[in-house]
């Protein structure tokens, strides 16, 4: 059972007003939820299941949670999902503090200047914990982190990075003694750069690339060479194989 | 204006079963649409645009294609479109014919087992068209490359990358010359691999990673070295990372 009240607050979430407001978003499917609770990142406010979703959770989370566990049927799953079809698992949790004066020296950082695609932006944030990033500032234009299709396609990785939304412009102003990299097209061959411990690196925008008031801020231009024809890279590729090639 | 018929039509062809039965897909946007006409790969069968849509379109292909331009009304495209909003245009293509026997000898060729995502996919295709990869096989569980969604994440790449569906045992069974890479968690840094001329590179399903009769049959392991903590990269962010490693 969940009440009308409980619903309706769920549904809220799907809009980034309400996950501001109340402080928190919500996670779908066992996967995630899983690896979410595990990790003890976020505190978890509530969970709700199916039956088949119960099965599926293990032992040490459903004696952990065990307070926090509502068992529903599918269409009350159904009603409370941002899926097309439900996935026998939504979870709801309060969002992370994040530091905004976190310090970045001997550190990459990205910098994200309106990524708008929540799957992009996913991707990038899965990445740069794979590859021990700790921090990245967005845009304020950039998607927002805690909306339902970032959180699935990040997995826990959401919890381990910083992520820090605001005027990106003044954040490159205010680390002036950091160099600043920006990825475009027709820059110098990443290859030929070696790793580099300390630095910004820019990802634009997935149609319109970085502004061109921070690219005038960034020392380098940096591009992945071009062997066959594709017009551009898809805006999480192209900063995947930029970490890949710097770390 | 636009008839029933070609409402329905262009509507039955987000299924593959009708793509497949009529040989054509369809584009939105004019970013896509405009580089498919460019591009020449694909003959155009029509155009559907809104005033709007019509005015982005360059003079060339407005002079190019006059006869197969089609002005209607934004509820009209609204009825034709796979996207929640309608994008001012939509274009109807013929697939093209892809060669299964094709050349693979002293070429870097993909491998697909069971990516479904179509977004992944997409990438994947526009990613191998920038590293010059000219055929990709996937396994018959692959999401179709001429669903609306792959479309759309891969531009005009569709068409520059013969792409062949089917039993992709028996294909490497039949290449049994050509050196095969599955990429795998916990295989060998791909950074210890110089450039690879010729061989296979086997990227898995989202979830299930590779089948296990397929690792079995490849000669190397190959992985991405982890620095973080997330548990595993995205599928279309793994393989161009390893396409930009061994080119």
């Amino acid at each position: 059972m969940i009440t009308k009240a409980n619903i309706k607050y769920i549904q809220s979430l799907q809009h980034k007003k309400y996950r501001d407001e109340n402080n928190t978003f919500f996670a779908e499917g066992i996967k995630v939820v899983q690896e979410l609770l595990s990790s003890n990142i976020f505190e978890c406010e509530a969970i709700y299941c199916t039956n088949e979703g119960y099965e599926l959770l293990s032992k040490t989370i459903v004696n952990t949670y065990s307070n926090k566990i509502n068992i529903i049927e599918d269409f009350e799953l159904q009603k409370i999902s941002a899926l097309v079809t439900a996935n026998c698992i939504l979870a709801i949790f309060q969002k992370k503090y994040t530091d905004s004066s976190i310090n970045i020296a001997n550190k990459l950082t990205l910098v994200l200047d309106d990524i708008q695609d929540p799957g992009n932006l996913g991707t990038i944030i899965r990445t740069a914990d794979w590859f021990g990033i700790k921090t990245i500032f967005c845009s304020e234009f950039t998607a927002d982190c805690y909306s339902p299709k970032v959180v699935q396609s990040t997995m826990a990785s959401l919890g381990r990075v910083n992520i820090v939304y605001g005027n990106i412009r003044e954040q490159l102003k205010k680390n002036e003694h950091i160099k600043k990299y920006a990825a475009v097209l027709g820059g110098k061959d990443i290859r030929t750069y070696k790793k580099i411990e300390e630095g910004f690196v820019v990802i634009g925008n997935e149609s319109k690339g970085i502004s061109k008031n921070i690219v005038d801020m960034c020392e380098e231009k940096i591009s992945i060479e071009r062997v066959g024809e594709a017009e551009s890279l898809n805006a999480g590729v192209a900063c995947a194989i930029i970490l890949f090639a710097i770390i």
